[in-house]
């Protein structure tokens, strides 16, 4: 399924990604359909059409199905159910096996083993007896986390020397879980690929993230690795989108490590099967945004180029941070981006800022 | 009147410019809402909410000042009085008279050679003797033009050696016109500037025009021009922004003639009180794009840079040219614009294509 300019994209959800992936698709001719549950939300302001119903409505599923051309989703929490049942009515790009792997921590990591990709040691968890055997084999410190429905450092918890294990395992709701070993890193990097529908990929210059409290806060791009290092992200995104098969953009989180020999090395951390905040700097500082290369990707397009125009940092504004506005907009160097939410919460990703750099030709 | 972010802009009108204001406002945080008869438009997809009424609709225009917290026009034959009338409800900005005296090519005309900027000659002309008499004075060859409608080359006509002027005189159908004394130019160019609501005002970088069939199909920014002469253009603008207390983007349209001494003239043409297609390039091209701009400052905001990102080409697709979005879209260094329109039209404005070339900081 190739898509003709005014055709649909339904996105399944509604936050901010949802919101610029439409904002990508009307720049390109086509048009939106955000189906999520929420009365209100970023993505409806900038979609041509909206449905807001549950995740499980089949009647709400199957009359959207019908007005869309293609189906994606903005996040990985939407019910493997529901992409399972929309994509025997209408393509789902990326497909329902993406999401469910994204969506348990303990088939992600095993996949990435699977594939030949170096992760954190890891062993699951199922009772608090295993969790005891599970810190002994890998030692302190080591990381608790649920295996699903974990973002921005939710369901999770450090395992220090001292640590009351059963107290952590309680803490955390006796879910299914996954342990962990810590690894120590020098930086945060993440590499934000596109895999067409005839297999081409493209991959934006790796990224250099900081987080705080567990949220992104700032990225930088290019990061500052060896370029083996960047070559090396680049060779595990495209392990990943073809063992995948993988259609759409994709973004892998990586811990740079100091190896004995003195190298950088890099180990996994996780996988987003979408759009992702560390690419949020390709709007204003590559070729093509993110968002335009996912939509291309999807509707079955050849990929955009990724080169950057600069080099690029952003920072995400978060809870209050969004009331400097004005202060932002005064300065004419930064590009603001605001995701139309109106009540500022903390911890809630409000917009973002960019600034590129300029640099010669050929540089960088 | 300034914005917060959350706020709702109204546009009035529908076409591809309303849709990239709106796409515009949506990258900050602020709503649209489109006012428009048509049916089915461009813009209508990337707007929150849509009013599909006359521009004679006291009661459709009462309700839709009441929705908004500013109003703007993306193109100049709204009539008058609809301006006229939202500006008893709301700020329209820019305002009514900028409006009325770009509809009204012999008021615009006078009102340019009364701040001292340089025209071709013009004569009003009310009857097929008046004609005869202007024709006499300004000479041959010379362009009738309806005072009011026209665009795109619409409502025009060349009076050549040999033309028979009552002749041409019945084609434009009787209406109040004006002669204009024929320049022989040897570039077309633009320049696309913005006020804010403080006075601020920032200029893009002169840009250069081909038209075909009187219908604009490649911008190139800059224009190969003197650097006196981009400085010249950027006076013109702010001569005409300060003297119309403008808010917000207004193009220049300017003929660049060669002066007896070898030097570089610029003889103003028309005014456009609205992001204009000379300024597409700026979507891809310059660090804060026509759209934001205009949008930024009829929100009561500080304007965005206009630096450039590099030497830009905007070429137009008209008509049948946007079938090669499949060709365009598998070039990776093109950025494709396409405006939603499901019908292809001889001369309709399907979208448009930019290529960027990188230059080293400080060059061009």
């Amino acid at each position: 399924m190739i898509l003709s300019p005014g055709a649909t994209i339904g996105i399944l959800g509604s936050g901010q990604l949802g919101r610029m992936l439409a904002i990508a698709a009307l720049k390109v001719g086509l048009r939106t359909h955000i189906y999520a549950p929420e009365a209100e939300a970023p993505a409806y302001d900038a979609a041509a059409a909206r449905t807001i119903a549950p995740f499980d409505d089949e009647a709400a599923l199957e009359a959207f199905a019908r007005s869309v051309d293609v189906a994606t989703y903005e996040f990985e929490n939407v019910p493997t159910a529901t992409v399972e049942f929309l994509s025997a009515r209408v393509p789902v790009r990326p497909g329902a096996r993406a999401l469910a792997l994204t969506q348990d921590r303990l088939v992600e990591k095993t996949f990435l083993r699977d594939a030949g990709l170096r992760t954190a040691p890891f062993v699951a968890v199922d009772d608090a007896g295993a969790l005891a055997r599970a810190v002994a084999e890998l030692g302190r410190p080591s990381i608790l986390k649920t295996r699903r429905f974990g973002y921005d450092g939710k369901g999770q918890s450090l395992i220090r020397e001292g640590s009351n294990v059963s107290a952590v395992y309680r803490a955390l709701g006796g879910a299914p879980m996954i342990l962990e070993g810590f690894v120590a890193f020098e930086r945060e990097v993440s590499v934000v690929a596109a895999r067409s529908l005839e297999g081409e990929i493209v991959a934006y210059d790796l990224a250099e993230n900081e987080h705080e409290r567990h949220i992104l806060a700032r990225t930088r791009a290019p990061a500052r690795v060896a370029p083996e290092t960047a070559l090396e992200a680049r060779r595990i995104a495209t392990t990943v989108l073809e063992a995948l098969d993988y259609v759409g953009v994709l973004a892998v989180e990586l811990f740079v490590t100091r190896e004995w020999n003195g190298r950088e090395g890099l180990v996994v951390n996780e996988i987003a099967p979408r759009v992702h905040n560390s690419g949020h700097w390709t709007l204003d500082g590559a070729q093509t945004s993110q968002f335009e290369q996912h939509i291309r990707a999807i509707s079955g397009w050849p990929l955009g180029a990724a080169t950057r125009r600069g080099r690029a940092e952003m920072h995400n504004l978060i809870g209050e941070d969004a009331e400097d506005w004005r202060d932002i907009l005064a300065q004419p160097d930064l590009c603001l981006h605001l995701y139309g939410k109106l009540e500022v919460r903390p911890d809630r990703k409000m917009g973002h800022v960019t600034r590129i750099f300029p640099e010669a030709p050929g540089e960088g």
